[in-house]
């Protein structure tokens, strides 16, 4: 039986077979590369869907943030790198995980190190935060003299473990698979280049993480560890990038049509910036907000030609559509979006419904 | 004692006399001019700040979906209208509430009449969404025959009782006051004038309700009802329009700073898009996601000048500031982000830290 009539509501949907499938296929490549898998749990948010990633020997994660941390060690996880600049004054809530788990953190600056170093009594993994091109955080890579200070720094305290370089090349994200690949690999370049110049202070592993190019990379180069996470689901902004093919995409806001507007292409649905998020793509002048498609027996179809979300308000979506779509819409029938950034909807919408009707949860947000 | 030292992620800090101030200056506006007042509570979405507008004798509301309406139902508001287009998929608890509360819907379009004039044992009143200009959603103000029409289909059912002509008109978000107001009242003009051509029908009352229209307009015209949501706390973009001062604006998230980068005068915080919402406003070629202010004894400060967040991931804020900001700021301090928009950064936080250090809850987003 179908889920569709069930639906009152913007509902998120999940495909558990095709988020399966892409945990199976990233688990693989990195097994068969012999490079440690450390999946990106901030996308699914989820300690139900975290259990299909241990039944393919997945034993360390990472996570955003430390009440992220807090919710999988809760579920059983024991090995965590929270990948996001040490807040130092979340003091406490790292003190007391680091005396339950094995954690990982990232550091950017002498003063976080000493910070870290003068306060835990348990010991904590450290990975030195580089930017490799992506200009959002981190010690961009060419700084040699500022890492092997830090690196100083950290090794004064026995209590910080120094693991190694670590980057996120959010750079990946653009419409070219060559380029992607090609900055996937240049990241990697970039960090062996200053583990080499390092050489002396410490032996280092180095760690990457964005799904663009550990999709597209066949070989995934000279790493010691790989950290995707929306690979899981990937959403409308990987398949416009190319990354994915739209039968990867395991994830769908369920909409009810509210209001047809046959003069301007357009229909008006249930489901708003609080449940998509309000991320965009860029298709030549067009803002896209998502992508549409239309529920079928046990899944949605491919995304639907010209139609896409062109406005969100909190709760109103604006549909483009053909005018053959908009004719065949009618007033109450489901539409499902693709997310732009399945990440953002997955957090907003806090659940989901899979096609066989089953409700996961994702953690709560206090 | 300032709240600030208890502070250690995003947290969402409201000021309590400043939205205070805001509920009592639109309250006596509408009451000078003996206009029913039915704020929009999907700004605050708090029982709490709820009893403010109770206190200035508010007693009917405005919400945008049937979750808030049953939240505020709940919450012992007997007079709610649901300001978005009914979905007729969530017949069942339209008929529910209906049984408990005088609710007020929207409709636009025969064939949603029809559904909810055969379904429902209880009566509703019924406002006809009219499009006076926005685009959004609506018949548009100059479609007589289909108003007309529509009116017909509704009194054929004695349960849906019709109350007239109600707009949104969103196109007033603009950063012009001069234009703000005229398209404010151009708003009015149109339901007036399709008002006049329906008088054949029967009495009809109107029903606007755009912060930067009401909060401008010092005659707020010839309306029945106004129905303003954001004026409460106001937020970045209507102070880039000219609706509001900088001391009128009655949220801001307080945000750790996890790294500095000198180099191109940016630090990082703590406070992404699952915290501010990705809204925008654009000032020239710059898409800014926030505005910065610095925590002070009692309140924050006035927004910094050449200060922005100029970009947001999940859990990252990346915010320009001036060298000598950059250099002040230290890794640890807390900045203070006026949201761009605060209804949305409010539903992704869901509750609030007053200035004097009391918790209050928003509702539960089931």
């Amino acid at each position: 039986m179908s889920i569709w009539h069930s639906i009152e509501k913007p509902t998120l949907v999940l495909d558990s077979d095709t988020a399966r499938r892409n945990i199976h296929r990233m688990c693989e490549k990195a097994k068969a590369q012999k490079i440690r898998f450390r999946p990106h749990f901030k996308t699914h948010q989820s300690a139900e869907i975290g259990e299909w990633f241990r039944e393919e020997g997945v034993q360390a994660i990472t996570v955003s943030s430390l009440d992220m941390a807090k919710y999988f060690a809760q579920h059983g996880w024991q090995d965590i790198t929270v990948a996001f600049p040490v807040n130092i004054r979340q003091m406490n809530t790292i003190q007391e995980l680091a005396r339950q788990i094995h954690l990982a953190l990232l550091i950017e600056s002498s003063e976080t190190a000493q910070a870290l170093g003068k306060y835990l009594k348990s010991p904590v993994d450290i990975w030195i935060k580089i930017d490799t091109g992506a200009g959002r955080t981190g010690i961009i890579w060419e700084q040699f003299s500022k890492v092997a200070t830090l690196i100083k720094q950290i090794q004064r305290f026995p209590n910080l473990n120094l693991r190694g370089l670590l980057t996120h090349a959010g750079h990946t994200y653009i419409p070219s698979r060559e380029e992607i690949v090609n900055r996937y690999h240049e990241a990697i370049d970039r960090l062996n280049q200053l583990r080499k110049e390092l050489e002396g202070y410490c032996p280092l592993e180095v760690s990457v993480g964005d799904t663009p190019g550990c999709t597209l990379a066949e070989n995934l180069g000279k790493v010691d560890e790989i950290r995707p996470g929306n690979f899981v689901f990937y959403d409308a902004m990987q398949l416009h990038y190319g990354v994915c093919q739209p039968e990867d995409i395991a994830v769908a806001l369920a909409c009810p049509v509210v209001a047809k507007h046959p003069e301007r292409d357009e229909i008006v649905i249930h489901g708003g910036a609080i449940h998509l998020s309000k991320d965009y793509i860029q298709n030549g002048g067009q803002i896209i907000y998502g992508l549409v498609a239309l529920p079928k027996e046990n899944h949605w179809s491919k995304p639907l030609s010209n139609a896409f979300v062109r406005g969100l308000s909190q709760e109103h979506g604006i549909v483009r559509l053909s005018a053959t779509d908009v004719e065949h819409i009618q007033l109450g029938d489901l539409i499902c979006i693709i997310p732009v950034h399945s990440c953002l909807t997955v957090h907003a919408m806090g659940k989901y419904l899979t096609l066989d009707g089953k409700i996961i949860q994702a953690m709560n947000k206090e």
